[in-house]
């Protein structure tokens, strides 16, 4: 079909390069963009690599008016000899089309788009930066676009994938971060959208944030909307326990998001014969698991951050020091691990690693 | 402050209005628009009416992937004296900065906004359709505009106010719905973002929706998300229900919004002498109730229908048939009694309408 021939329509100028170490997250995008629309009856067509640059939509689009918008968050890392890897794009994409089933909006396909996205990114090639840390992050997202103010499930909508070039989430090596226990807002609940990637999940979570942070915390760890009982995740990272020599993190319960790094991070444990359990984990569990000396570490998993240890939670005015705020031996072997197959520095045995041509 | 001086640029042509009751709701806008900008250290600034037109935004603009975005619905009524009537609008702004605050989207001053609001509606008033039961829909929204893919509060936003002639909710005259008890998907719960009219709300409604229409429901209803017990509200409506000679409507709990209708409908039971009660409904008392006959009436509150009969309730597979699938004397009482102060046609004890000059 030469409807969905890719369409590539090349900048005329090239953007300055920033010190990808000293960028902001998320603040500089490249000289390109992935575009391509729906139309009910037509499905996905005109799939188009263009300059980036603004959208215009009509003050009545329903996703400005009715939320329907999911997105992802995936990485290009170049290696040492030069190459780009991409760390299991294919899970994102499934990902992707899951919080589109969520919100009713059509489904992409993921064969097709993920060759899309490699074009994108192998055109951009030279904005993946090679610092240490460093990386190229990769936004796919999906809006709908029809407007009408009726409820309902929008007939048009456009697939975008956007790319930013991020430092070092942790410049000089890691450093476990202090995480406060949200015992009032809540995230997600069984029959909600916690398990898919859709935008107003996350301004849901602002108000906690913000008033977390005003007392020291970095984050939040979110418990189940039900009970307030079960520990569910960070803001956009999945959590996981070192108790007792084994590795506990909360089973899919339908209001977490399943995240890329967390099931690597089970697989890898699972390679390594580390005893690893998906289950239920209580709050009050994990605090008197603490006061017996049990909890050796805690980690949260993201594509951001990959590992980040965390140093200190705070329930309910209680404080649990984990690791006497240090980096946790298998935080640090899971991270060095992860980063190690995702920069080609180390073998990728697992298949998780797809170069960009 | 002349920053905060409201400018308008006239539309150069102007578009033919449509014969309102034939206009799908929410498809049809006028003219002109309001927009006002807000950026961090400057506050909401450069009010400005101009014609209506596509809005042009960085594909990072955070609306996309982190949902900040809030809304308003409200409506013009033309009475028989060719005068312009709001209904409540001030309730309106009031929930409008509820919402924002659940979102961190900073407040707008209400009273501003609202003489704003008026000089768009009077600016549009031959857009106000006069055949009974139409009347121009006024939808106030904000999003945040900022290109930033950093999980966090926008600082920058986009305050728009759009309008669109609707027709007759009901042409015809009331006709009671059939209406679907929700048992699996939850639209909101306790410590999540149901008291706001977010747009994210809207659109995790939308699979249940889609299951109970093709079940021949209208919409769903939606039970609280901790039990999956209590009544919450419909789609777009509170919810009340007259259950031997008494009205029952489910208290406001931190999950349900707050309909300016809902509060409306209970001021006005209220001076008639009729008892009305704000408290939890569950939904096997109310089966039980219905069993033993006593559930008179079921109806529906928004700004939409204002009261839209419920002739039929389906709940894990048991129908209830409600005053033989006929309109209620006291809904259409109601339906007759607000529709009547919101046109001019009755008087108005309360104070409830606003005149736009
Ligand atoms: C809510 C939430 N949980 C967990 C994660 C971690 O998922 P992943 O490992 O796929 O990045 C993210 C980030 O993507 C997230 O936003
Ligand atoms: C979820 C929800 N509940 C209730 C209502 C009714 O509110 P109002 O009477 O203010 O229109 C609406 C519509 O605005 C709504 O969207």
């Amino acid at each position: 079909m030469s409807e969905n021939t890719l369409q590539l329509t090349k900048s005329e100028n090239q953007k300055a390069k920033p010190a990808s170490d000293q960028v902001p997250f998320g603040t500089t995008f490249t000289d390109h963009m992935f575009v391509m629309d729906y139309e009910e009856g037509q499905g996905w067509h005109n799939p188009q690599i263009v300059p980036y640059g603004p959208l215009e939509l009509d003050p009545a689009a329903m996703v400005f008016h009715y939320g329907q918008s999911v997105f992802e968050g995936l990485k290009a890392y170049r290696t040492a000899d030069d190459r780009i890897l991409l760390f299991r794009p294919d899970k994102n994409l499934q990902r992707l089309n899951l919080s589109s089933d969520r919100l009713s909006i059509p489904p992409i396909d993921e064969e097709e788009v993920m060759a899309y996205l490699q074009q994108l990114v192998s055109l951009e090639q030279d904005w993946v930066p090679s610092t240490p840390g460093t990386s190229l992050y990769i936004r796919p997202f999906i809006i709908s676009t029809e407007p009408n103010l009726a409820v309902g499930p929008s007939r048009k909508y456009k697939f975008m994938v956007i790319l930013s070039p991020v430092g070092s989430y942790f410049a000089g090596g890691l450093k476990p971060v202090i995480i406060h226990v949200e015992d009032q807002f809540t995230r997600a609940v069984k029959g909600g959208t916690g398990m898919a990637k859709t935008a107003g999940n996350y301004s849901a979570g602002y108000q906690a944030q913000a008033s977390a942070k005003k007392k020291g915390n970095a984050d939040v760890l979110w418990l189940d909307g039900i009970e307030k009982k079960y520990i569910e995740e960070v803001g956009s990272m999945n959590i996981f326990f070192k108790i007792d020599g084994e590795v506990v993190t909360p089973e899919l319960n339908g209001s977490i998001l399943k995240g890329v790094t967390r099931m690597s991070i089970i697989e890898l444990l699972r390679s390594w014969d580390i005893p690893v359990t998906e289950r239920r984990v209580a709050i009050d569990e994990l605090h008197r698991l603490y006061e017996e000396g049990k909890v050796e570490e805690i980690f949260g998993t993201g594509t951001a951050a990959v590992i980040s240890p965390v140093g200190e939670l705070n329930w309910m005015g209680r404080k649990m020091v984990i690791n006497n705020h240090e980096i946790g031996e298998l935080s640090q072997r899971l991270y060095d691990t992860v980063t190690g197959i995702q920069t080609g520095k180390l073998e990728d045995p697992f298949g998780w690693v797809v170069e960009v041509k």
